[in-house]
């Protein structure tokens, strides 16, 4: 007890990232301890969280709530302030969307351990964000799947990877034409095949856009050039990145789809920990394991995503901003599956990049995105 | 140039490995430096590898070649003393059979890094030559694709693998029957699908000696009880083998089926270094890789060495001393294939093994069950 525990909080706790990093802990409870929680408007799953794990600091953005969540005594604090609290060993930046880079620069400032699987950080930010971890010596380690297999490739490896294999499922929509992509339904788009996560990462995993969000991410958390960066479909997602090295030797990690698993190798870095709740791969049942190249013209969001990255500016933001809003729009209000591409593709193109952006003029670029989705389909929504 | 050139010995500079091993160091002339050079009876090839790496030692067995081999100047030496002689800093031991055993016991003893593809070595003597490595601080890197995949994805994990998968092409007579095997000639076994090797270790795989040998070697360099190795039938030999840890992540090494990058990987660990004759896997082309248990009752050899393997003592010595022999009949004097697992199973069955052996008594019971396989095929052939 007591030095040996990793004080932990985790921003969006009730989302599904943060959710599974709460059961690690919970199958963990000698390794890791709740210090501080923050979610957005699920304040009632949130109160749940705070009397199971009674945490110091609470956040939570739905003002209708009363105050009664602070009874246990625990103290009410922004994002920023949990992420950068000297009581706190480790940040799980588990929120979506563009609310995770504030926090995530908080903690990166304050020289944290941050277990990132918030994908807007690195994207929309990466090279401010890299950027100040390297100045105050903090440590980004990657959650997301993809991510984690090429962290544990490199594992004492003294030279830098030649060449990323991130692996992508298909999604539901692999094998189908454009045209039938037209006809697709959000309940049909929210059926993955292999994952289990939130809405809106499932709809990108379906267009690619996850894909290519996670292309961006792999460029700055291992310094590797885009064109060293390829994706293969590997529809049983057993596979979860590969690295070549420049001797040609290819490492490659494996495990079934639970991201408990990646969440729990960053929480326990640099051990690893048993855990009977994560399954062992059973080779009497795995026969087969397949490969093809992503079709980059019925999936056109991997390679609008892959072109914004390698632009940079603020290309990459109006990508992940154009995106959130399309597929809300998509998931909302019945635009086409089809015109989620066609809509970041229209932002892009009208899109002035300034390069090296500040994180002000990333977030003006943010708001001028959403600004021209709602503009481009005519839509009257005003969330954003 | 100078003290960071690596200067090496290679013991049967000949055979398969040995030649591999020469052409790496060919490709990568400022890196290593040929100083001993040590073959059996091919003194026509050996005679230009002295000509074209000038070594200072030089040991070879053909009695009947006359002495024109030394006439640049190197010293004729036995193999054990060129594996301990100060000048080298790495012995790759790359001979077959139990003529490897002494040179490696004398490298380890001296201290020095042992690249090793001799399987006897470890299989006959893991437990001597284990504890004599630790005493005199000397490191065996292993040469087998096999332990370098799971060497590979052992590096820098700081925890012991909880388990190994050793993948196996299966051989050319995969998905046979035994009524079938009964009637395969030598010429069939030696058509490996995806390995070029030698004699000896073609036809161990066909029969998945080999891969039992390779099970026991595991055993002794990863320090993994033998229930917790296991085998899987991979074709496509792309996936070399895999290591799960404790908290159920797997890690595979991928690369074409090419020895040079193993030879390459234990000659330069712990750099990688780039070697543009290595191939590079091109994800386009590998559509497919497919597992399947390996068929025990078909394939009786790898059965018969993991048992010999378990129960130790002197039962690994009459496996690999009766294998050998039961080979040299099928290739030479027509026995049948499945001749030579039923004749290794005697073998085995008529042993009294003796506990933690010397290395005395280990030859002793190679010799006993070279014997034994003669009396029991009636062969005359006095080489034994």
């Amino acid at each position: 007890m007591g030095d040996t525990i990793k004080q932990l909080a985790v921003l969006g706790s009730t989302g599904s990232i943060g959710q599974q990093t709460l059961d690690v802990v919970r199958a963990l409870p000698h390794q890791f301890r709740i210090i501080g929680l923050a979610a957005g408007k699920n304040t009632t799953l949130l109160a749940k969280q705070i009397s199971e794990f009674k945490p110091r600091f609470v956040c939570y953005q739905n003002k209708k709530v009363s105050a009664h969540l602070l009874d246990g005594g625990c103290e009410l604090l922004s994002p920023e302030d949990i992420a950068c609290h000297p009581q706190i060993d480790m940040v799980v930046m588990a929120t979506s969307g563009k609310s995770g880079l504030s926090p995530t620069l908080a903690a990166v400032k304050a020289g944290k351990t941050v277990a990132l699987a918030n994908k807007e950080s690195l994207v929309m930010a990466g090279e401010i964000i890299t950027k100040e971890a390297k100045r105050n010596n903090a440590q980004i380690l990657p959650i997301d799947s993809e991510h984690s297999a090429i962290w544990q490739c490199l594992r004492g490896e003294t030279q830098e990877a030649v060449k990323l294999i991130l692996t992508a499922s298909g999604g539901p929509f692999r094998g189908c034409s454009s045209a039938q992509l037209e006809r697709v339904t959000a309940e049909q788009a929210l059926r993955h095949p292999s994952w289990q996560m939130g809405k809106k990462v499932t709809i990108d995993s379906a267009t690619l856009m996850n894909k290519g969000l996670e292309v961006i991410e792999a460029r700055w958390l291992f310094n590797v050039p885009f064109d060293n960066i390829k994706v293969a479909i590997h529809p049983q997602s057993i596979i979860h990145s590969m690295v070549e090295f420049i001797d040609g030797s290819v490492k490659a990690q494996l495990s079934y789809p639970d991201m408990r698993l990646p969440i729990q190798y960053a929480l326990s870095y640099p051990e690893r920990l048993p855990n009977p709740q994560l399954p062992q791969l059973n080779w009497s049942t795995i026969n087969n394991l397949t490969f093809e190249p992503p079709d980059l013209d019925t999936f056109p969001c991997l390679k609008l995503a892959v072109e914004a990255g390698k632009k940079g500016g603020t290309y990459p933001a109006v990508l992940c901003a154009a995106d959130e809003v399309a597929v809300d729009l998509f998931l909302s209000q019945g635009i086409k599956f089809t015109d989620i591409a066609h809509l970041v593709e229209q932002a892009l193109k009208q899109h002035q990049s300034i390069a090296h952006p500040t994180l002000e003029e990333i977030m003006a670029a943010d708001g001028w995105a959403k600004q021209k989705i709602l503009e481009l389909t005519g839509a009257n929504v005003w969330k954003y």
